[in-house]
């Protein structure tokens, strides 16, 4: 677990170092173009459907964006990989969005949070994933442009945990066809939310296994494994705790792109995120109390070890302080001409031993 | 105690992780069907009363609900089981319920809360009932649907805290029959919270036994016996706590169906519930200054220890320096010669002990 | 202090666990009649008073009572002892008090707090008495009616911080006999806040005493001692604390019975009440740095005398080894024969011994 | 530093006691008027004054007090000593003065608050002053009563820290002779703010002292001393933090005695208080830092030494042992006749000791 | 790095202590104006910028200030150097600034702030860069006043954080050029919080450099470099905080100087700044986890070093004591006569050491 996984501080922070130094000396609202053969392609693809009809395109021209604004049916825009800034240039000119919109969807690293403009709320998140092999927790940004009729997602890398949302739009499973865009961004902020859940529940298996392990057999490195386990909480409750605002904000209800319908399915999101919230807390009460408890247990291991060490050493002092008594070579030592001094000697060193372990054994040292 | 009891997130986190993993992928608002054989059988029942009288039934048609539509008498249902879905289904249909919210009845581990839908209004919250043979916390999630004259209760497992509640009915003690569904409900949640008191009594003679314990014999596993019992408290927080929004909510007063008469007693269960509140808070400051009271005794005792031990060591090994020193073979050494060199010698061991007894003892380190 | 008394939980929870287990399963607003003999006996007396004249009644019979509704003067009603419900059902039934209000007079472990029924207020607060054989604070419900001429107080035990209130009527000191029942109320409120500056200061002068004894003798028992304290300090504040919200509410004048002329004197209470507050946090906040203090002072006591100690044997080790490389037995060990053979070891000893302190003396070790 | 100083609860909780014992069972409202030959002689200056002329008198007659309420100038009267309670009994008839608020001026002990009567204004605080002999904060109760054009303040001793006020109104220096009452005030509450910035600057500079010294030489008495100067730093909390809500309530604006222009200037003050609650809660949080520091620091010192020490031993016990071996009188020991045996077993004590010199070195014990 | 770096409390107090002394006793609003010769020559230089053109002059003569009021375009009036109160003067009496304003401008050390005088905005805030061959930061005060069509800025050194604005007002990159005196504020403000980023980039830096070192080496003067980062981690927080406040009241948009459209920009700010917070928050946790983590592996280590030398010592003791045995003199000790004597014992020493090293073994202690 410890070992695969990098020193703790890298996940929860390079997300905000990022954007820092590159941001410094531009002027508000500028976007960055990489060149061509960045680490992720570009990738857009577009779905739209209404109750009866759903189809999905790969977009390869600007052209074909112009789609969007087509009434009657839902658009969903999906733009993966955020190197190149010439599509947010174009959706920003073709939607009337506002450069600083444009510059927080490609700099990811920002807080969750939302903004409301009048004419399409922004909306940004946190996407978690859990990465088995390094056992520890992914981090992508996720942006939604939500406006009439259509929702556009931001997204960092290939790969998310919308396909289940792709399959309900294509099959036509539950309510999803029949409702608005606001009902897609829903859907798809529930599924980063159910997410959560997963990541919860990686953490608590890692937290039980590294209970047990701290009760039984007190790990040298426990304290470390505690640290790299509470980054991962800390890395959660970065996700999660900012979105309990967004959600407070979008269910006061004063945006009229959130249906009254919707909102009472955003209200199913607050609670989950309440108690994603509050198993996270609850890791991290535990996860000190464990703490509290393991440094408990090895000072006491170490004190019962030194306990019996020092006792035993005690109890042999005496006993060789009276053999060099009895080594000492002074010519007029009358008990070493006796006949019984040697065994005398040996039963006197068993006596003053046998009282030492009676007189430990009560005081309740042994 | 301890003993019996399982490694101690079990209670605190398995509710949470029971609805995890299913939930994720489904449309919101599915409920789920378990095939028969299911651990807890589905038992409905039906109470009608009004003031003169007082019927109950065992439903087992659907055909049979349609009675809680009646006018005129109270009805309460009684749900007791939640594996098979279709009853909520029907009940869905027949008082057009939200999906979201048979969704929340079904999966249990919903964090308490309280959504009001106009026509009805639905509250969650976790009946806690103390095992003893495991002395430990049961947690089972009851869900009331309010109506104008109709209340459904839905529960996980049979037996409950509402005998009580049911004796009244049948044999029309006290202001039951004479009230409304709201009344109903009220009396159905001081049951709740009233046993919420006995738990705060076991776990408070669970922590007199601990302490007097602590205080008396400072037992090894002193840090595991609170850490169990803190994860007791630490439950009956977590079904507390949101009970508190719940009530503000009820008393702010915005429902229509909550009546006047009944808010008064509403604020009752309120002040029952911060006395909880402020039992349960006080029991973790008193856990916490035992704890720290138990690490100062065990480190105190240990050094007390070490300090005796390590005075007799001390005392010893200048003697035994003093016969080593005798002990020496050279040729020309004339106190061995000297006729009371032996006991002199005795007598300067004596001196020096003597003299270090009374030095420690001054300085008051023995 | 501590031999006498009791273990420490239980004057803080006593009070929460008397009406837990009698409470469930009674519906709500029950009244218990215990039989006579019980350890309180009921007492009434009825004060009644105008600016110009004074009467008090021992009230026997209930047809007594029904002078408390005479308009044109001031009727206090003094109830002592709580366990005979008739005459509280008598008040119930001749002032039309909600139930529930009875029911919290009677279940003494209220919390304090203030419900306004419109007709009357109804105000529960603690009485606080230092029991100074026992060293601990005694605790006791006073609950209070304010009717718009009658003021109706109850309280468990004979003995109350009343009497300089029944003085000052009786002699018409002050404007206690100009002034209507809310101002009454106020001067038993006041009465029982200026008691807790009482208790602040018994708990203040322990607390000093304990701060002396820990700065001069350290002695083996001190984290009990500040233990007991602590829980005398938690009483206070649960004393307190709500009484805070009770002040406020009181302060906001939604309430017609408390004329704006007693309001300004409420302000006064509120003071004190922040006063003692302020006390209490302090006393806490110096409990906690003495506790710190304590520690560290135990631990470099210890660590002083460890230090000694291990520089002792640290010294004789050597020269004890130097001993025993002399006492062995080899046939050819020339310095054995040599004339200042014994004489220069003991020299070589002394300065090993010599070497050893300089060398720790400048280390700082010593 | 601390020789001097008394026990540390001393400054912060007398205040507290003073009026503790006294005050009960007096109705309120009672003023004390203690025999003549009191510590402190009571003294009435009047400052009377106009943009073009200013006069000063000793007030000693009652009759003299009536020029307070002469109009068209602003009047300053200057109460010091409040033991005598005639004078305040005068000043309450002629102002027509709410009793409890003349309470308040004489038993000084209150906690900072503002009173707003209508007719008049009562802000009470506490002005500290640096007793340089004894390192500590001096705390003195100051009173203020603002009428429409008049000042009149109370304070308990003589010496304070206006005299730089009167200086500026008898010179006519700033603004303060053009400005009303209600600038007066505002003057004379700045001087005691500014006053406390150089109770921080004290507590800085000892703090600095204190923390060199720790980090050089790590005194005995450390722990005490940060006691100590925490109880200054809370004497300074305690005068501070009540004031940021009476200039909160000073500055809603909704009393008529401080005019807009005045309220600016208390606009400053807040910013004063602000930044010395900052201050006082950085010295906090860094004596908390420092006390860290401290205890790793001594117990790392301690470990350093014992693992020297404990080092020592144990490359001597074998060393020892061997000499012991060879200490031993069996007759058939063949090494004892070796011509080499001695120097080989010195050799091999040699030997062992660098061998474990070398092992402790690799390990990086040594 | 903390070689150079200065006793810690001296960035975050001196700050607060600067003007303290000097401001007591002047009445408010007082200006200083130092000798020639001070550390700081004053600078004054203007821009003036319309979206068509850009000139910027150094001033020199007060007269030449009066192009600060044209019409048409945007002036932005750099200060530099505050020693000389000549120029505040001026600026105060032309724009009829308040004269707190101006003390505040002076007094460096103030918190930041934001206040509204109507006619212009006043704020001050804290410019933070990155010391690096102390490797501390260092704090600047910059103030701000905003009118119509003017911005006057004021800093404490030469050398600021500006130059990437002052090159884009030259080059009329962006959209500085075209937008009003608020959007330059913004711009200003963007480009101090920005430079928080490398702050906190740089801390970071260091704190990953540490937390290596202490996993890796345990540095024995850990605890000091974690106090010394610590303080910087306070130094950032002390000038981010506030800025909060400031950036709430500009997003309430009650003033009028502040555009809608430059509120905007001003949310992006917030945002940052809420990330500044959150890193900064988030250093504080993982230092005091990392100072959890350091402390528990030291004491880890002792304890290793502790029992490996204490399980030494105690294999020796027992085999020294036999040794002892064998070398006392009585004279009948029929072992020392037996021929096999002398390798029985070396045998039973050995079989004893190996005894007790396997029970250590078994016990886990070794």
């Amino acid at each position: 677990f410890y070992r695969n996984s990098p020193l703790w501080y890298d996940k929860t922070m390079k997300l905000i170092r990022k954007d820092m130094k590159t941001k410094i000396g531009r002027p508000p609202g500028t976007l960055i173009t990489e060149e061509a053969g960045g680490p992720w392609v570009q990738e857009c693809r577009l779905y739209e459907y209404d109750p009866s009809s759903c189809e999905d395109y790969e977009i390869e021209l600007f052209s074909d964006l112009s789609r969007l604004k087509q009434q009657g049916s839902v658009s969903w825009l999906n733009v993966t990989g955020l190197t190149d800034g010439r599509i947010l240039e174009w959706i920003g000119r073709e939607f009337d969005i506002h450069p600083l919109v444009l510059e927080d969807i490609q700099n990811t690293g920002q807080r969750p949070k939302i903004d409301d403009y009048g004419d399409y709320l922004f909306i940004t998140c946190r996407m978690l994933s859990w990465n088995e092999p390094r056992r520890s927790i992914e981090s992508e940004q996720v942006s939604f442009l939500l406006g009439t009729n259509f929702l556009i997602s931001f997204q960092e890398r290939p790969g998310d945990v919308f396909d289940i949302i792709r399959n309900r739009i294509a099959e036509g499973k539950g309510r999803i066809r029949s409702h608005g865009a606001d009902y897609l961004m829903y859907a798809l902020m529930d599924a980063v939310v159910d997410h959560y859940y997963l990541i919860v529940e990686e953490l608590q298996s890692i937290y039980e296994e590294l209970e047990e392990r701290i009760l039984r057999e007190r790990p040298q490195n426990g304290v470390q494994l505690m640290h790299t386990l509470r980054t991962e909480v800390v890395t959660l409750r970065r996700a999660v705790w900012p979105l309990r605002d967004i959600m407070n904000q979008i269910r006061k209800g004063e945006n009229s792109l959130i249906t009254q319908t919707t909102e009472v399915f955003f209200r199913d999101v607050s609670d989950h995120i309440a108690q994603v919230v509050e198993a996270d807390e609850l890791l991290r009460e535990m996860l000190s109390g464990v703490l509290d408890y393991y440094q408990s247990a090895v000072s006491n291991d170490m004190n019962a070890v030194m306990k019996v060490l020092t006792i035993i050493a005690t109890i042999f002092i005496p006993l060789t302080f009276i053999a060099g008594v009895y080594g000492m070579n002074f010519h007029w030592m009358p008990e070493l001409l006796w006949k019984w001094g040697y065994p005398a000697v040996l039963g006197l060193m068993a006596a003053v031993a046998v009282y030492l372990i009676i007189f430990f054994r009560k005081k309740k040292w042994l």
